[in-house]
């Protein structure tokens, strides 16, 4: 049977985490930090920045039975580095062990359409959106949330993929017939800027929240992170406030990252949740007594968390494919904070590092 | 043959580590937030803190030729986390590959005699000491230094093993049987504090000093280090430069600690140096931008140093055997910036772990 939800983890227990990428390697090496073991689960054969930090490791795919019944039979808790676990998946580990974040924020994060439901229905603004499922709705969406929109796949779209700016019925039409897959719409947000907030809660129900921090994407990928973002203080309050609203809501244990746009007028729209710990949130690692990661780890295991506070602001860039080709320079940079993730082969769009520059609080 | 020292290692490359430790285990965490794969050498065999959070482990012991030979030959550059790595092993690694800090260090910090030579050599005061290799220069000894005095074995002393203090010629005489062992006696020092200082060169010379830190200690075990030390900035000063003189004058590579005694005057004698990171120096990976550990794998990976600043104040505490049971309560204290080493038994005067808080600069 699943552990109780109010158990703590001891030192030395051991947390199993799915995927082997730079997300699960950094929450690989929060929990040793706190004495933990980790054993990783991911189907890559040879490049897995996880599993090179990790005492245990698993080569297997996602639904392999027999060897997710293994994994869970072999840790005492487990979580993940993305959200697309399939369903079937998160389903059997359930069955023996304890999975955090649990089954709703999965659902929740998983599906566009679901997920804009579940926010609006916490009275937080999110684009406003439509369902397309044939030529028909996406007619009938474009008229509604044109003359500028974005269609999405519900489902597995990241860094842009899935996405497509359309500007009449027919671009509607043609976009969704590419994308074959249920879909929604949503109308253009003319935003001022992209802001995310990460957030934690505990077993016990405590929340803490980062200040609320502000993204740039260069080909719809993260590109650089200011943490705190320049805006209004009644931002940032409203930015957290939201952020623990969607947790409490979802009973959710661990980290979450919220996307949000924040228009020129003040208004926060929430754009999407990421159900696990989130690149915009990497700056915590430098910046914070206590990182993301190790907040992920501390409520994973039913650990309180720790203050959300920063000793210092920050400015995290993303390393992207041939920027990794810099390291030397980097690495002779007085204030940078250089995190290389171990990956073998560099490819254009590839996450290859991080580097955070430190700067004093005003 | 070994590499050039102006070589910088790029991410991806392997550093060697002789010993499986929790120095170990923290270096091989820095090691790889920079990208670099670890390899650690090292006999134990179940449990190995560094192992767990390594991509490669051989186990073997350190007297292993061709494990030595394999090893050294599957990475780029070779470290160690204790001081008593054997003269004829690190010389085997040295043919093969740069082991850094070099042979001069440990021949200097493996034995007492040398070390205080060396120590005296470059104008730095120490406690009065003389060699005691027999009865008769035991005798002599203590007509010198005593009233009060310490008798420690040359080699192989730690944590209080191989010390005893003396205070009479017959008490020497029979410390030094009991010992059986070429010691050097020295003169009791009536210190105020007692003090150490981390400090850091890399290939191309720069240093890197850390604030004076003090240090108590119980049972002859480091038991809290207070950062930055109660004292004038001038004895900051001074210890720093002194740090900075032995690194220099070593041509050194990596991290050293030093450890020294306050006089009630002001004095700073050097007690003892230690080749590699120092538990004095944990409270590094909370306070500072850049820790002891990402320091010294800087400096062993070719690459130039970060600054030694700090961000904060900071208390470390050891956790020693049973203090281990208190991670329930050390778990929820706020301020509490927890680590542990991944120890599976608990053991009296074992270290497991270790709990860092920081406090605002003043």
């Amino acid at each position: 049977m699943p552990h109780a939800a109010s158990q703590k983890l001891p030192p030395n227990a051991i947390i199993g985490i799915l995927g082997g990428g730079q997300l699960g390697r950094m929450l690989a090496m929060a929990a040793a930090e706190l004495g933990f073991r980790v054993h990783v689960f991911a189907p890559d054969a040879d490049d897995c920045p996880a599993g090179e930090v990790s005492a245990f490791r698993t080569q297997s795919a996602y639904d392999d039975e027999a060897a997710l019944r293994r994994f869970a039979n072999a840790v005492d808790v487990v979580t993940y580095e993305f959200e697309n676990v399939p369903a079937r998946t998160a389903e059997i580990l359930a069955s023996i062990r304890q999975v955090r974040p649990g089954a709703r924020a999965l659902a929740v994060a998983q599906d566009r359409l679901p997920e804009k439901d579940f926010i609006a229905s916490l009275g937080i603004e999110t684009a406003p959106y439509a369902a397309v499922d044939d030529d028909e709705s996406a007619r009938a969406a474009f008229r509604k949330l044109g003359p500028r929109a974005v269609l999405k796949t519900r489902q597995l779209g990241y860094d842009g993929k899935g996405q497509a700016k359309v500007s009449s019925e027919a671009e509607t039409v043609e976009a969704f017939a590419r994308f074959m897959s249920p879909s929604i719409l949503e109308g253009f947000i003319d935003f001022e800027r992209e802001v995310s907030v990460i957030a934690a809660r505990s077993a016990d129900g405590g929340i803490e929240a980062y200040d609320v921090v502000e993204n740039e994407h260069r080909n719809h990928i993260l590109h650089r992170t200011i943490a705190p973002a320049r805006v209004a203080s009644t931002v940032n309050e409203n930015a957290r406030e939201i952020a623990a609203r969607i947790l409490a809501n979802l009973d959710y244990v661990g980290v979450i990252g919220v996307e949000l746009f924040l228009t020129r007028n003040g208004r926060l729209l929430v754009n999407e949740i990421a159900p696990r710990v989130h690149n915009s949130g990497h700056w915590t690692l430098d910046a914070c007594a206590t990182s993301q990661f190790e907040q992920h780890i501390r409520a994973v295991a039913g650990w309180p968390l720790r203050s959300a506070a920063r000793h210092s602001n920050a400015e995290m860039v993303n390393l992207i494919g041939d920027d990794a080709k810099d390291w030397e320079v980097l690495a002779a940079e007085p204030n940078a904070c250089i995190h290389f993730y171990g990956k073998r082969d560099i490819k254009p769009g590839r996450k290859m590092g991080h580097v955070t520059r430190l700067f004093a609080k005003e």
